[in-house]
């Protein structure tokens, strides 16, 4: 599969996470996500989650709703540029070890029966959302492996789509916790493993979908690029900047949740 | 075609946009442009000609002209490294609106019969810039198509090029306009296309092609790059940094100029 | 070869440098290099070492060790993250001008007739420290090629690659030097080579190789990325940050180094 059919394939998939005031608003996006369980199941990253919470409780009012993309058309009969349909949505589990989170649904549009997409009978359209569920793989990931990943990054009104390959597929991050049968104070090594994406990620990107170009298969969720920081002779302070660098949850995470949740 | 084939495609179609302020000066590069019509019809962004125009305010002198490559070889006979030949150039037409303009050279390499690049007969070389059109294609643009961009940023005395896919053919930008019949003060939405790509661009690239990799046509102009910024827990304030997100203006917006004033 | 391959080609070759403060401490990483011979010698960034130096005078103590990587395995019947073979080094032989320099290891694997890797015999299994020598390519570099960067940039616990394309072949930095049998004070242009690559590479990369994903040759080794600058309108100062060009030493430079004290 190239790049461009490995993204019509994923594109049905994802879906905006948006905190939205009222009915009549249409929200600011927090983050992204994507369709893993026809129950009507999004993943996310967890701290897509956490930021909605505090962005509620900061307005005093709102809502967390999902954007499900309209197909873009240049008409005729209709033009469609950056539309969304709106979906509410609760939280049903979060994963703040590894940065993963499931979110429900209120309105199922897999068990709604309404078409996805664009269908032209005669004279007349019909216009719904896209919506698909994400294939998954646990195959070994590589480093090098060309991967991308699908979004909606710095308030783009368009799905934004970056790729590269695995930086490396042996990122770990190592935490200390309680043994599960020992007294209390005995630590264990607690093992996250993670992997680190030669593809450029940007604010909104979090709770995307990663997945191999060659199959469009999801391997992981987009949760975080490295900061790094350097120093110029002729400036007093180090500046930062985005290193390229990005953190990439594996699926099984993910799945874990979907597997304690759907019916 | 493989992305060194393209690059060589595009290559004597890539001009610097400099200004110059004697005969004897060198000049400083203020952005890119690409040869367009056989009429010395050069395309670039307009914001490269409107930085031209306050340059050469600022100096109190000076003028538009284009650095033209000639090839670099490593002799014998001759080593050449980043050397150009120079022309003056004039505004044609400015668009402000899809950041494009067109330039016409003064003298024109299309009908002057001086050959392009090196030749050499027993022991004597000549040496000419490269010149050459750019092919165009005006098929839709598929995200994740791959793409590159060839230019003179950052001050460098080389052609350089970057690649990657694009992130989304969607990007649009709607401002309000005077409605052409409508009373004063009626506007209505005119939407502007663009692109963005996931290619690393910078200061220098702006009105540089943007072209696929597959056949060497351009596809459009390279006109900005994304700003992001990023909020650091350890830092008082955020920082700011080049997203890897970069804004292309359809070819269509420049084929318009042309259009206008090609014999 | 496609970049998973041509990673797995290169990774025996690769080393961290680290400064160690005693046999206990697992020391700071301050850059990367590679073999290049199997007397044992490792080419490296010259401005690691020379940081290397101010290290150590600033800890008053330490040493320059490289950093060789054990296997990742997930068991069973063993589970091995991120380990590292130590060995220490001395320099050899800088070269300022060209930013490379040569490392002699202490304990020189190659001829220890240690096996390299993973060996399990019966219930036995036997771990040891990846190496191997660098292939290299003196073929002539085109723009637009495919490249990848591997090393152990921000304090990476595993092996990092980046990858792209050149972003130009012809880069170059001419300096005035004395002439060689000239008087005091008459100076001649030396000019060095090198190359931009479209790669991101970060702080510790530096000293990493630099080769062609087709068959893993090492064509340069990575000393440096291009900072930019960029004026926002709501902001009193510019910005920095990391251009997404990096700088690549060709390989002849090192070559240089390695036949002067090869045996």
């Amino acid at each position: 599969m190239d790049l461009p059919s490995a993204i019509d394939h994923v594109r049905p998939a994802v879906v905006q996470i948006r905190i939205q005031r009222d009915r009549l608003n249409k929200g600011a996006v927090v983050g992204t996500g994507f369709w893993v369980h026809g129950d009507g199941l999004v993943l996310t990253a967890r701290h897509v989650t956490r930021d909605s919470r505090e962005q509620i409780a900061k307005l005093g009012a709102g809502r967390l709703v999902l954007g499900m993309a309209i197909p873009n058309l240049t008409g005729p009969p209709v033009t469609i540029r950056s539309s969304f349909g709106i979906v509410e949505a609760e939280v049903v589990e979060e994963d703040p070890r590894h940065d993963v989170a499931l979110l429900r649904a209120a309105d199922n549009p897999f068990s709604s029966g309404r078409s996805s997409g664009v269908q032209q009978v005669g004279s007349a359209v019909t216009v719904n959302p896209l919506y698909g569920l994400a294939d998954f793989s646990d195959a070994p990931v590589r480093d090098g492996e060309h991967i991308a990943v699908s979004g909606y990054p710095l308030a783009e009104p368009a799905l934004i789509t970056t790729s590269g390959g695995i930086a490396s597929a042996f990122g770990t991050d190592v935490a200390e916790v309680q043994a599960p049968r020992g007294p209390v104070g005995l630590t264990i090594p607690d093992t996250a493993d993670s992997y680190l994406a030669d593809v450029a990620v940007n604010p909104g990107n979090s709770g995307g979908p990663v997945y191999r170009t060659s199959d469009g298969t999801v391997i992981g969720v987009c949760v975080a690029f490295k900061v790094a920081s350097a120093q110029l002779e002729t400036q007093p302070s180090p500046f930062f900047y985005n290193s390229g660098l990005s953190v990439v949850v594996p699926i099984k995470y993910g799945l874990d949740l979907v597997s304690r949740h759907a019916s």
